[in-house]
């Protein structure tokens, strides 16, 4: 398991070269809302969101052999980007498996960044098979998006921002709420406020049919996702929560919510008219709970992670197309 | 005229209540360019551009009486906001003197904030004799938008903010580009990095046509722009330097540069698909100016400040649409 520790040695590797990002409020969008909300701006984190932290300092901690051999992870698009870029800029390569339906603007990106993408039908092959092969074939080290410990230190240098950052305006924030995928990020998060600010309550964020970490947590063991289902927010459909992530994430009494597509698309369109950043629907989630009051803000100080800015362009135009 | 220390004093009045705006940079973008360019965030600050900087700073040091009273400003629309906004925080109240073109987002967030807006028609009255009219029968103490020590001073917060995001990276500015309307950021920077980083090169960006500033700067003195021209960057169509704000901008040996309106559209477009961030054509002459060639980065270290986000939702999606 992660420890504080590994998370505070984590911002240090990472410092020279990840964006500290901002975290911003609209006092007008605080107004409507009758709490004052935050959002972590992980969308202008370098590649677009929160994963280059953790692939950063997952990569940055390999032997050299390791590293001539080069890397290895599938990702639905970030964790590809993060990867790819950290990779670059230490020094080695990274093969990438991705769903087909990946949105364009990733797969350019990570090519790019320098990646090499290889792709696989999320809904009728096997991902773990085809990787598996790939990286024994390559001698690659694979890098998993979220049950890696050093991925998920990485991630957590996002709740010590929020704590210092908030310090700094006095506050201390009464919850925090993020995106859920397969836990990595929220699991940092939690480790990370364990310590940096206990007081705070951190609640997860999934798309509606995906909430597999809410229904995980409601069960006390991991549960799946029900089959059948989509959803446009392709950042976060992992089928079950992590084997190293979920006991964090129980052990942090986080309490699970879920959204709808729409939800999610009309926080797209709240970040960009009230706070001016694009977000992508999964990376939006979080602020959609606080939206539609699936989590209660009134006179609190809250906090929404926004993870993730890499919208293709026809989805964002019809987001804020629509009435 | 202001001096280092009104901008050092200036930055410790809205240390409370602004954001200090990030400076981001793009890797994938950096690589195209082959140079460092960093945006400065000001479409992240309260109200979405850098004025509310100036117009807290201005209102904070008011008298009690002039509080009681209230405050007047004529603005084509961020100046307005970030006057509403400050005053509303300071407890006194505003009224704006808006042009009947402005962007229909500036004029409602304006009321948003607790601003009385009046309206007047840019091309055929006298924005001065309506605005004279309005603050002596009502008692007013005017704002002025750029002609103001304490709002250049304000406004040069930025220039403090981006050496020291800087030099926590172990970097300087080889070039910093802003956009200018009647120049008053520009000379609260100017000041700021006389000081903070003497090495730094100013340029100004205007839109074709209304670079006033820059043929005031081949003359040696204040140049009006030729009448009948229209630009959609609103935010910065003034028609001529300040009398304060010429001689510091002279004195500073700043160089100016134009650009057109499709420039500033293909900045726009790039500052949403490489930063994910929301910017208005005006706010993003200074990036044009550097994606366009107008200034060499060519292996450089360059800051680009981006002054607003305040866009017309319609115009945004017509920017994103284009090929």
């Amino acid at each position: 398991m992660p420890t504080f520790d590994d998370v505070v040695a984590a911002a240090a590797r990472i410092k020279p070269v990840a964006v500290k990002t901002p975290l911003i409020e609209s006092p007008a969008l605080n107004e409507l809302l009758g709490g004052r909300l935050f959002l972590k701006c992980e969308m202008l984190q370098k590649t677009g969101s929160f994963k280059f932290r953790g692939a950063y300092n997952a990569i940055k901690q390999l032997t050299e052999e390791q590293k001539k051999n080069g890397v290895f992870a599938f990702s639905s698009g970030n964790h590809a980007q993060g990867i790819a870029y950290a990779a670059k800029l230490l020094g080695t390569t990274a093969t990438i498996l991705m769903p087909n339906d990946t949105p364009a603007v990733k797969v350019q990106n990570t090519k790019n960044y320098g990646g090499v993408v290889v792709q696989y039908d999320r809904y009728t092959e096997s991902r773990d098979d085809i990787g598996a092969k790939i990286a024994s074939d390559n001698n690659l080290t694979p890098i998993k998006p979220f049950d890696n410990e050093a991925v998920i230190a990485g991630q957590g240098t996002i709740g010590l921002e929020v704590a210092d950052q908030l310090n700094d305006l006095g506050l201390r924030a009464d919850i925090l709420a993020a995106p859920c995928g397969g836990g990595g990020m929220l699991a940092g998060i939690a480790i990370a406020l364990a310590n940096a600010s206990p007081e705070t309550k951190i609640y997860s964020s999934e798309p509606e049919h995906f909430d597999d970490l809410q229904q995980s947590l409601a069960r006390g063991e991991i549960t799946s996702n029900p089959p059948g289902y989509r959803s446009i927010c392709d950042a976060i459909l992992t089928p079950e929560p992590g084997q190293i992530t979920f006991p964090i994430l129980k052990n942090a009494d986080v309490t699970g919510v879920n959204v709808t597509d729409g939800d999610a698309k009309a926080a797209v369109k709240t970040a960009y008219e009230y706070f001016k950043v694009v977000t992508e629907p999964g990376g939006a989630v979080a602020l959609a709970a606080f939206l539609k009051g699936k989590i209660d803000l009134q006179g609190k100080v809250v906090v929404a992670v926004v993870s993730g800015g890499n919208i293709d362009n026809a989805l964002f135009l019809d987001i804020l197309s629509a009435e």
